[in-house]
C-alpha cells in the first residue's frame, strides 16, 4: 500500500499509527476470507477492495473532489443517498469497525459507549482513517444517545449536519421527516453548489434503487436450499456497499448475483449438506467486523441473512420512482427511509414482524441475535425479539460482544452448542 | 404505615415485599435527615410525608379518583402538568430512586441500564408503588434510548401516552413540542372527559408557576453566605413536589422559604462558617436516593445548588401568563420546557451555560458533576462540562455512581480530598 503514502501524508493522518493498522489487517482478512473453499469468483473485486481499502476509494474520492464534487460521509442507513446524489455529491461511509480505533475514543468517551460509536470518533480524532479526512461535511443523526453526543465532539473541527430522527413513526412523524430531507437538500445544494432538481433527483433515485435491487438479488440467492455463497463473503459485499460509487456497486453485486443463479442452477454450494442455517440480527457490522459470522460459519453453520444496518435494512424496499414534483419525491424518499425498523424507535413492533418474516422466507433453522456492547437499544429490544421467536417456534440466541478477541472462545462454545442443539 | 394495608391490598401490591421496603426506609430517612442539627422547623411537613410516602399521597389520589378525577403518572421534566391540571387532572412522579427497586427492572432490562430506569420498572413491575398502580394513565417521553425502550415494557398493562421529544432546538423544534403538547392536551381531555379551556389553562399555569417560584424562593435563600438550609432538606423537598399537590407545594415551600429567610437576617447557619459550597450538576436523583449529598455534607462541604432535573432544569424559567388564546398559551408553554437544558439534546450548549451562571450566583467553591451509572447522555457530556468549568477556573470533580452503598467509601475518599483541595 505503500504508493499511498504521499495521499495519506497529504490527508494529514497519523502515518505510524496507521502503519500498525496496515499491517493487521491483510492477516485478519486472509484468515477470516481467503481460507474460504471454492468462493465465487466475483468476490475477487471485493478482495482487491479491502485489500487497499484505505488506497482505491480514496484516491477515487480524491479525483472526484478536485473536478468539484463534494464527499458526505455518513454513519447510518438513515442518510439518504439520493439527496446527494442528485446534487452531484458523493456518499460515503465511515470508518468504525476495528477495535483499533476504540482506545482513541476511549479517551473522550465513557468507556460504557457502544464500540461503534467509540470506534469511529478514535478514527476520526486518531487520524487514522481516510474517509473522516476527506469528507467535506459529516450528516449525523439523532438515532441513539451516543451518536447524539458524538456529534458535538465530531462537529468541532468538520462542517456537520445533523438530521433530527422522529423517535416515533405516527403519520405527523413522517411530514417531519420529509421536512428533515427537504432541510437536508438545502444544505446539499449549498455545499454542492448544485441545484437539486425533479429529473436529477429521480435519477438518483434510479441509482439508489438500483444498488438495492443488485444487492437483493444477492440476498435472493441465498433463500436457495444449496447456499451458493457464504454469509462472510455477502457481509463484506454489504460492507463496502456503504463506501463504493453505487453505479459500480449495482454492477458488481449484479455480476456476483449471476453468478449465484448459475451455481443455484448446478446445484453448486459451499456449505455441505444439512448445515444449519442462521439469520442474524441486532446491531450493525461495520467493516473489518466479521467476527461473529466467522465464528458461527466455523461452527458447522452458515449464515444466511443478516437483519441488520449492515443487511436488509439496508437495502429493503425501494423508493417510489415517477414522481412528478420534487416534493413527491421527498415524500417518497420519507416514506422508504421511514419503513426501515430501528430499535431507536418506540414503539418499534415492525421490527419482530420483519425478523418472523425473514426467518420465514430464507428457511433459517435458528435466529442469533446479537448486541454490540452497550447498544442499550437493541439489547433492551433483543427481550421482544426472543420471546417473538421463542413464540414462533424459531430457535434463538441472544449474544453480546464487542470488537475485541476476548470473548471469542466463549462464544465460539455457546454458538456450537446452539448450533448442535438445531440438529 | 399499618393502616394503609388495606389500600395497598386494594390496589393489587405485593405487600409482602412492600413490607421489606417500608422496613428500611425510616433507618434510612432517620440516619441521613434526622441525624441533622438545627433543621428549619418548616421541614417538619415534608420529615411527616417521608414518614408515609406510600400512605398519605397514595391515599388523597385515590380519594380523588373516587370523585371522578384522573392521575397521571410521569418520569420527566419535559412534560407539562400545567396541561393535565387544566382539565382537572393531577400529576404524579412515579417511584425510581432506590436500590430496592433494581433488581425486578433487571430482571427484564439489561444490567447496562442506569439504575433510575431500572428502579422505576423494577417498582412497576414487581407492584411495591403505589403511584404505578394508581395512575390511570402513564405520560413518557422521547429523551433518552433507556426510556424509549422502557415505555414498550411500561405501556403493555397501562394506558401510556408518548411524547416525542425534539432532538434538537432548532425554531421548527420549537413548533414541533408545540404539537406535541397540544396531541397531549387532546389525550388528557379525553381521558379526563374535560374540556381544556383558555382561562382553565390560564389558571393551571398560574399555579404551576407559583409553585417554581416558591421553591425558588428557597434556592435563592441558598445564595447567602450563611447557609440556612442544607442541600439535603433542600433535595428531599424538590424531591416531593414531584408527588405533592402543587398548590399546597408553594405553600409549604414559600413557608420554608418565610423561615429561611428569617434566618438569613437572624445570622443562623446550619454549617459552620468557611463550610465549603458545592454545586452538584448532572443526572437527577429521585426519592429516596440521598446517597451523594449525605457524602458531600458530612465531608465537611455544603450542596447550594442542583444543576439537575431534581434541581433547577425543575423549577427556573416561568410561562408566561396573560396569552390571549390556547394557541398562544400552548406556545408559551412549549417555550417554557424547551428552555430546559436536557442532555438529551444536541447540541446542548445551554447547559453549560447555565451551570457557569449558577456556579457564580451560588458562589459556588466547586462543582461535582455526577452521573449515574450508565447514563451515557450526561456521561458523555461531562466532559465538555468539566473543559467548562476548568476554563472558568471552578473546580470540577467528575463522579459516577448508582443506587447501591458499595462505593460509598471510595466516594467518600475522593470527595473528602475534593474539598480539601477547595481549602
Amino acid at each position: 500500500m505503500a504508493n499511498y503514502l504521499q495521499m495519506w501524508k497529504d490527508l494529514g493522518m497519523d502515518i505510524e499509527n496507521h502503519d500498525n493498522l496496515c499491517a493487521v489487517l491483510p492477516t485478519a482478512f486472509g484468515d477470516t476470507y481467503l481460507s474460504q473453499e471454492n468462493r465465487p469468483a466475483a468476490m475477487d473485486f471485493w478482495d482487491m477492495v479491502v485489500a487497499d481499502i484505505h488506497g482505491i476509494r480514496p484516491a477515487e474520492l480524491i479525483e472526484e473532489q478536485k473536478k468539484g464534487r463534494k464527499v458526505f460521509g455518513t454513519f447510518c442507513v438513515y442518510v439518504p443517498d439520493e439527496v446527494v446524489l442528485a446534487a452531484d455529491g458523493i456518499v460515503t461511509g465511515l470508518c468504525g469497525g476495528s477495535q483499533f480505533w476504540v482506545p482513541d475514543g476511549e479517551a473522550v468517551l465513557p468507556k460504557s459507549t457502544c464500540p461503534l460509536i467509540k470506534a469511529s470518533v478514535g478514527a476520526r480524532l486518531g487520524k487514522t482513517c481516510p474517509f473522516f479526512r476527506i469528507a467535506d461535511m459529516y450528516v449525523g443523526e439523532t438515532t441513539c444517545d451516543g451518536k447524539k453526543k458524538a456529534w458535538e465532539i465530531l462537529g468541532k473541527d468538520v462542517p456537520m449536519h445533523i438530521m433530527d430522527m422522529p423517535q416515533m413513526k405516527r403519520p405527523k412523524d413522517y411530514d417531519k421527516w420529509v421536512e428533515e430531507i427537504k432541510e437536508f437538500a438545502k444544505v446539499v445544494e449549498e455545499l454542492t453548489g448544485n441545484e437539486i432538481t425533479r429529473d436529477k433527483l429521480e435519477n438518483a433515485i434510479k441509482i439508489i434503487n438500483a444498488k438495492r435491487k443488485a444487492i437483493e438479488r444477492v440476498y435472493q440467492a441465498r433463500k436457495a436450499d444449496k447456499l451458493p455463497i457464504s454469509g462472510k463473503d455477502v457481509l463484506l459485499m454489504t460492507q463496502i456497499a456503504f463506501f463504493d460509487d453505487p453505479e459500480r456497486c449495482a454492477t458488481m453485486c449484479n455480476k456476483l448475483a449471476d453468478e449465484l443463479e448459475q451455481r443455484i442452477k448446478d446445484g453448486v454450494s459451499v456449505f455441505p449438506e444439512g448445515t444449519k442455517r442462521i439469520m442474524v440480527s441486532g446491531t450493525p457490522m461495520a467493516i473489518p467486523n466479521w467476527k461473529l459470522h466467522h465464528i458461527i460459519e466455523t461452527s458447522g453453520a452458515a449464515v444466511v441473512c443478516e437483519e441488520t444496518c449492515t443487511g436488509t435494512r439496508y437495502f429493503e424496499n425501494l423508493v417510489e420512482e415517477g414522481k412528478t414534483t420534487l416534493e413527491e419525491q421527498y415524500r417518497a424518499i420519507a416514506e422508504r427511509y421511514m419503513g426501515i425498523n430501528c430499535a431507536c424507535f418506540t414503539p418499534n413492533t415492525g421490527r419482530i414482524d420483519d425478523i418472523i418474516r425473514l426467518a420465514k422466507e430464507y428457511k433459517v433453522d435458528g435466529v442469533i441475535d446479537v448486541n454490540l456492547k452497550f447498544c442499550c437499544l437493541y439489547d433492551t429490544e433483543g427481550k421482544s425479539v426472543e420471546e417473538a421467536l421463542k413464540e414462533n417456534g424459531i430457535p434463538v440466541l441472544g449474544i453480546e460482544t464487542d470488537y475485541t478477541d476476548s470473548d471469542a472462545q466463549q462464544l465460539r462454545t455457546r454458538i456450537e452448542a446452539f448450533v448442535e442443539m438445531l440438529g
